[in-house]
């Protein structure tokens, strides 16, 4: 067996915020070794301890690897990764591959893999669904497309990450297109729940049994059952951020005026989104949609402040 | 034992349609005897040939009745019922229940249950979640609120036609309020996967696929969920049509204007239903905002076309 055709043993993990950190821990779990980088010493500390091997640039967290998974924010962040100054592309040997799980447009991720093609590096287009705790637990939702060769060598890695993996084709950027359509739902159902509970509280409701009986009918969605114990809890610390909504909505609505497909609820969330962001809260919890009602209501949600959230509006 | 305290063994029901109809049937597989009524002569002949007694007008359905559930469109319906020119409110007795599960603003029921008030009469506000099929299988989500003394004796069929009865204390008003608090998610997430099938199609994604995917994804709603099957089969006859949301987010629109509370997105799904109904699509399923979409975009949806479906726009 040659080195080209071994198992993967070793992975190398670009970015280890919430998501690169979950994917980074699940991997040393399984037994690999796992190289990784990240500009905040905070995070690449943490990876450390925990038994990866840090390094300081995407290059240097790359040479002679065979797959890499990048882990950061958007597509912007994925071609710095790839093609800065500090990049991978210029150390990736002929056949490895470059696994992206950010959420981007389905264009984006496109044009990085047809650059990354003319070295004969793969590019699989990667996007996840479960959040940090389920990175962490190795319970990801994971949508992959891109060549089939590419697929068989990151298999057993997928495997490792993800609960269900839905395989959707040779092409990069489909994968990319059915996430898209997951974060359209996702931001509309967390602007709802904010938008029910925050009319809910304006009709004296005990929030508390709303959140029970809406659990029960027709109303639920997954988003109102994650994010309103938040709400509740008046708890505002980030699991996901507001500004993530802002940059995936603003993906929905760039893509759906270039097919010239309306999407009036979509573009009302972004909305909300965005003036929740100008409010000061665009790093909190997603769920402060909901705060930004009770403040411009002058209305009191249930439970008392939490010394973590430090944005408010005056 | 006097006539007045013995277990409730017949129940009348006045409206025989999807909700009616399932309820009665509820009633009769539990033994009651159930008198009933319904202007639609289809409705009423099938009501009697599954074993109920029919009647021609409110006031003769409920003549002697201790129990009454009536369950027609709306508030303007219901007071109809009791206080029109065939209303029961003249033959019911001191002490008679009767049992409003339409879905209407807080005000409506209160002011209804105040003129039984003077007779003696107690109104019930017991609005229902789950549809037509939930109804007949006596497995309804029933949120209550009234006199403790009237769900007392309205209980044992309350056991015999929901799942879960959630009791809301003792003011009129308060189980609609929850009730609308539902409906406000359920318009929005019925417009909102309708907004992201046609957006999946536009994209040309295979939308069984998309379908899969966001069930096991935070995108997945209880809507999501149940209606897009109806639009993957291109079947729109009606299981809850879309004037129902007309009327159910025009109250919450009612009640947020009234209230001083900002509801940006309930507001533009009323649009897309309202636009929907405009489109000849009113008393077709409420999934039609989908099909609303494919004729204005010009794309095809995937199945062929139900011969059922009568309205199309040009």
């Amino acid at each position: 067996m040659t080195q080209k055709t071994a198992a993967i043993d070793r992975v190398s993990v670009i970015g280890l915020g919430s998501m690169g950190h979950g994917i980074a821990r699940s991997l040393i779990r399984a037994r690999f070794t796992v190289v990784g980088c990240d500009p905040n010493p905070d995070a690449a500390a943490r990876f450390a301890q925990e038994g990866g091997l840090v390094t300081s640039t995407p290059a240097e967290a790359t040479t002679d690897a065979r797959l890499v998974i990048s882990a950061v924010l958007d597509g912007k962040q994925t071609a710095d990764v790839l093609f800065g100054s500090e990049g991978c592309a210029k150390v990736l040997d002929q056949g490895a591959v470059f696994v992206s799980v950010a959420t981007m447009a389905p264009n984006e991720g496109r044009a990085l893999a047809e650059r990354l093609a003319s070295q004969g590096i793969y590019y699989l287009d990667a996007p996840v669904s479960g959040g940090a705790e389920r990175a962490a637990d190795g319970t990801l939702t994971i949508l992959v497309s891109g060549p089939a060769e590419a697929i068989d060598i990151a298999s057993p890695v997928f495997a490792v990450l993800g609960q269900r993996v839905f395989e959707l084709g040779t092409a990069v950027g489909d994968a990319s297109a059915f996430k898209i359509i997951n974060q359209l739902l996702a931001g509309i159902h967390i602007a709802a729940a904010c938008e029910a509970i925050a009319f809910a509280a304006a009709q004296r409701l005990d929030l508390s049994k709303v959140y029970d009986i809406i659990k029960s009918s027709a109303g639920n969605s997954w988003m109102f059952e994650n994010r309103v114990p938040h709400i509740l809890a008046n708890d505002y610390s980030p699991r996901s951020a507001t500004d993530i909504f802002v940059k995936d909505l603003g993906i929905v609505l760039d893509m759906a005026r270039t097919a010239r497909a309306p999407v009036p609820l979509a573009s009302a969330a972004l909305q909300l989104f965005l003036m929740t962001s100008a409010a000061g809260m665009g790093r909190d919890d997603d769920a402060s949609i909901a705060r930004l009602y009770a403040q411009i209501m002058r209305i009191k949600m249930p439970a008392s402040p939490n010394p973590q959230t430090s944005h408010e509006i005056g």
